[in-house]
């Protein structure tokens, strides 16, 4: 007797059963208050395409567009904008929420500021399920930006590549997205797609795509492009076509099902440290390919500082795999804490991470947790099992 | 045994004695990260001019300038950049707390996502020391913008200036306060201060800011004034000198002093309603005048719908201003729900609107967050008695 919302399942038991596949209606566009009001089931990209055609934007951009918002929401989804823009609580005003004796409470509205009691609303807000069932949502638009551009610089290493990246966060040209790539999963990319990738001249590439009015876009592009320059990149290639953005951002889309594709299993990280540190991290994760025997690849928002590292199995035997997979994912959240990081960036801790959460957290922050649980739902029948137990 | 945070006075009985007096350096400047590492008792003043004199910006910009940014937190202050920047929530990336029984906790820090578990760090912000002391905070930076330019566009009446603000909101020309003032108010900050406003030839304004790039911001400050004239604007005044943005923003700021001076007691309403429905707040609060027998005046955020309504005492009787007091403010807190606001927009809960708090919010949202501060503080020994008790 469960339901599902993607990104986040919910089970509700013991006598309630909430029905939410049928909940996929976009509610209402309020242009005065730039909010969308929506229910849980909508998919990110159907809500992104009604709000552009209609001159607004909701800027949160995590992969996997065929998520649904309410499972955006109860992982506190990311995505490549957050540099600029910020992550999927940044743009939840208000909830509907069903708890678990089917009481309904309404937090938040169409409000831009509140500061009535406590903040419950940001609590709900990436709580995966296990405090209660949105069954809808107040999502805070923008006005559409006029224009993109985006920018391909090669650079002859990982480490410069993203050495650069706080020179450019500092610098006031505010990049929508400034995401990292390397030849090897750019080559993934290449023949999971069947397509060229504009670049083969280098190592490394930052991904940079600005927005805005059509007169400081190029303005800022320059700046950019000049730090880039200055700080070890090779070239800066412009995209100000569709058809270049395409092929750039469809191979940056494919990442993760291209990494895939190449092998019979795998398991990934999604930790975030300060973007200063984004480098270190790489670099470690890639020097436990030997240590630990087992291919690693990578990329991921080094504006932001959130890296996906992927553990391959390639052609080991199920039980070299589980041993260096294990010894390998204790290494890299080991390292991830040394650079004063957390466990997960964007994807939330579920079952796969609880352990992590808890080692990694004091544990009295894990006993708040749990009395938050408890308050919410005491008889501990939503998701269960979920987050911090 | 108590210690004082602006904003937010923290009573810490029963053996503990947190004395945060001393506290107030500003520890680190992180270019990389964009973050500022600060004590809680740094004043608001003095974090903002350290941040610009080095080419970096902190956008909140509550109207008391001497609180601290502990206070800040605390009541998660909001203030005239709201519209474009966000509140302080927005800018607090991580803080360290100290619990009631002197447990520390680490929450958050030099990240910009995180999905990491129960959001405990939002909890802590605006919970008015209540759930812990804050004893060291990492704040946001952005870059400094290059510029700044204000609009004084005059009009007929509030609520035709008003009405201008959803359609400046939407437009992308991205202002970064919309505050709207009346003839009155001008009037009593011209009094206080002994100098004259820019123009008074309406009897309401809107005062209008706009920032960044030198280049862009004329784009943008002209469609704002298109927008404007072709709503009921009877002029549109650009401030772009010193001596003019001093005129007009000292105007503003004193405001409440002003307000205070011309009245032997007052009482406030800091209510925050959806920015469609800030004229019908104000029109019906001016419409209490003769309902309520009481002077009430008014200013406030038009761009995120955070409206400050003060209720005069002038020459009544210390009887009759309490009733008509309490009359007033029923009237004010019920028109509040009824525009689907909250009752507080930035300035917190504290003593005064505990007893609102507990009529407009469900029973269920109330016991949630006396679990949540039990879950925090089991013993109720910190800022005993405030928000939702």
């Amino acid at each position: 007797s469960g339901t599902g919302l993607a990104g986040a399942s919910v089970a509700v038991e013991h006598g309630i059963l909430l029905d939410l596949s049928g909940m996929n209606r976009i509610l209402e566009l309020d242009k005065e208050n730039l909010t969308l009001t929506v229910e849980p089931g909508v998919l990110l990209m159907d809500l992104a395409a009604y709000a552009e055609e209609r001159g607004f934007f909701y800027p949160p951009d995590p992969g996997e567009k065929t998520a649904t918002i309410g499972g955006n929401i109860s992982t506190n989804a990311g995505g490549m904008r957050a540099v600029k823009y910020g992550v999927t609580r940044d743009y939840v005003k208000g909830l509907n929420v069903v708890l678990a004796d089917g009481e309904v409470l309404t937090l938040g509205g169409k409000i831009v500021k509140n500061s009535s009691g406590y903040d419950l609303l940001d609590i709900m807000i990436g709580s995966e399920g296990t405090l209660g069932v949105i069954t809808q949502a107040v999502l805070k638009l923008l006005p559409l930006p006029a224009r993109v551009v985006s920018m391909l610089a090669p650079f002859a290493s990982l480490d410069a590549a993203v050495s650069a990246v706080p020179l450019i966060t500092a610098s006031g040209t505010a990049p929508a997205a400034v995401e990292f790539m390397e030849r090897a999963v750019i080559s993934d990319a290449e023949s999971y797609l069947g397509r060229k990738f504009p670049d083969n001249s280098a190592d490394a590439y930052l991904l940079l795509r600005f927005d805005g009015a059509a007169d400081e876009i190029s303005r800022r592009f320059d700046a950019a492009a000049e730090i880039c320059l200055a700080n070890g990149a090779l070239d800066v290639l412009i995209s100000d076509t569709e058809d270049r953005e395409d092929s750039i951002w469809k191979a940056r889309g494919s990442f993760l099902e291209a990494i895939k594709a190449g092998t019979t299993a795998m398991d990934e990280v999604d930790i975030v440290v300060p973007r200063s540190r984004v480098a270190d991290m790489m670099l470690y994760a890639y020097s436990l390919q030997d240590e630990v025997g087992l291919q690693i690849k990578g990329f991921g928002h080094a504006g932001d500082g959130n890296v996906h590292i992927y553990l391959l199995r390639g052609d080991l035997s199920e039980e070299d795999w589980r041993s260096r997979l294990k010894l390998g994912m204790e290494k890299l959240y080991a390292m991830g804490r040394r650079l004063e990081g957390k466990i997960s960036g964007e994807h939330g801790v579920g079952w796969a991470k609880r352990d992590y959460l808890k080692r990694y957290s004091s544990p009295r922050e894990i006993e708040i947790m749990r009395a938050v649980k408890r308050a919410f739902d005491p008889d501990m029948i939503l998701n269960p099992g979920k987050v911090c137990w």
